[in-house]
């Protein structure tokens, strides 16, 4: 009998944002693995470290600091190695997630090389989306209307596509794009109804007006605009 | 010092699925409020029942089964009044949101009738989006791509713009619509990458190739759809 990898979602930081059910499959884990960049913490482990129990076995998947695919996809190769000797001694192996592991997440080139060889299960969890409206207390989306995620690396037009058909929308990966997306925002008159969320549920949160987020920005940070059309859900402030 | 509204994300049905502090407050709630059908057990309820405590005082919120917004809404008035009686005596009221309480949740009428009034708390959760994701072992989104939520009750040329911007979308509140969209993502020769789930992660559960769903579709269902751009993230089943 081989085991089972299970890409389990962490949420967005807090680690009480964990669902029980990560909860239970973490602390009765006996392998984990999770991502990590050399020489830091991996963001993953804080996140669920109140669950990983001493007898639990670590597989630490050192993913290179590098815009370059090749190096990455390397790293993603080995990790999925290690993960499949386990696997073929027929232990389950519990693969930690930031978020929710199918969106945005890096657990997909972990699934990609996996599926169809071994059995997984993977356990959703709250996105850095969701987290980010509930701290800035601005609702996502409602009845018939429409949300688009956004990353910021793409380049103006393909953003201004995108916004157009959306009826609210969250700009992800922001970095050092921030000052582009801004000003993008400026020129479409959509900055006011934008605010800028980092950290979202961490200690380190920070919530503030688009004109005044830092540029640039931390990657972990995003920003959510509601094209204004119902300010009975999201009344001004 | 009157008390405060928290609404919290219960996640798409799984108990299991709540988080770690979802359970917490609702456990430890003087108050609770949730939304039900009339002559129905609230879904809601049935969630987080397992956290629910014998001297818990329960405000339930009767949604009539109606199209139109206005008996709707009067009944969204009368539960915000009934929650900010609770709130003037201090106490604080924990309101139960199926999924994510921003991202097309009831929650939003009572938040945008008490915001501003009363302190206001917000706990995200797993939204029936990532669920589905993870249930049909389905990846949503990667690198610099785009998600698209649509709602099925929009129109045909609504929904046909708002998927020509996307590299993946999910399609909600299927119902009735379900056949239309089924045509619709047919002519756009989307449907052999379209897969249906219906009420993810609760025992009922049904996952789908489009062409073999049900029509109509109860309103808890989601088409999801790739573009097929990246067959390395969602291999070819």
């Amino acid at each position: 009998m081989t085991g089972k990898m299970i890409g389990v979602g962490l949420g967005p930081g807090d680690p009480e944002l964990l669902t029980l059910k990560s909860a239970r499959l973490i602390a009765a884990a006996q392998v984990i693995a999770y991502p990590a960049l050399p020489g830091t913490e991996s963001f993953a482990r804080q996140i669920a470290a109140m669950h990983i129990t001493e007898t639990t076995h670590e597989i630490v998947i050192e993913i290179p600091m590098s815009t370059a695919r090749g190096p990455a996809q390397a790293a993603y190769d080995l990790g999925a190695e290690r993960i499949a000797e386990a696997l073929d001694l027929g232990q389950d192996v519990v693969v930690l997630c930031e978020g929710d592991p199918f969106f945005y997440g890096s657990f997909m080139y972990l699934h990609a090389r996996l599926v169809g060889h071994y059995e997984v299960e993977v356990v959703p969890g709250v996105t850095s989306v969701s987290a980010g409206a509930a701290r800035a207390g601005r609702a996502l989306t409602a009845r018939n209307d429409t949300l688009v995620t956004i990353p910021a690396p793409l380049d103006d037009e393909s953003i201004r596509s995108r916004m157009d058909g959306a009826d609210s929308f969250a700009i992800l990966k922001l970095g050092r794009h921030l000052g582009r997306i801004r000003a993008l925002l400026g020129a479409l008159g959509l900055a006011e109804n934008a605010v800028y969320v980092e950290r979202a549920t961490l200690a380190e949160e920070v919530i503030l007006p688009l004109a005044e987020a830092p540029d640039p920005a931390p990657y972990f940070s995003i920003i959510l605009v509601t094209k204004g059309a119902d300010p009975w859900l999201n009344p001004p402030s």
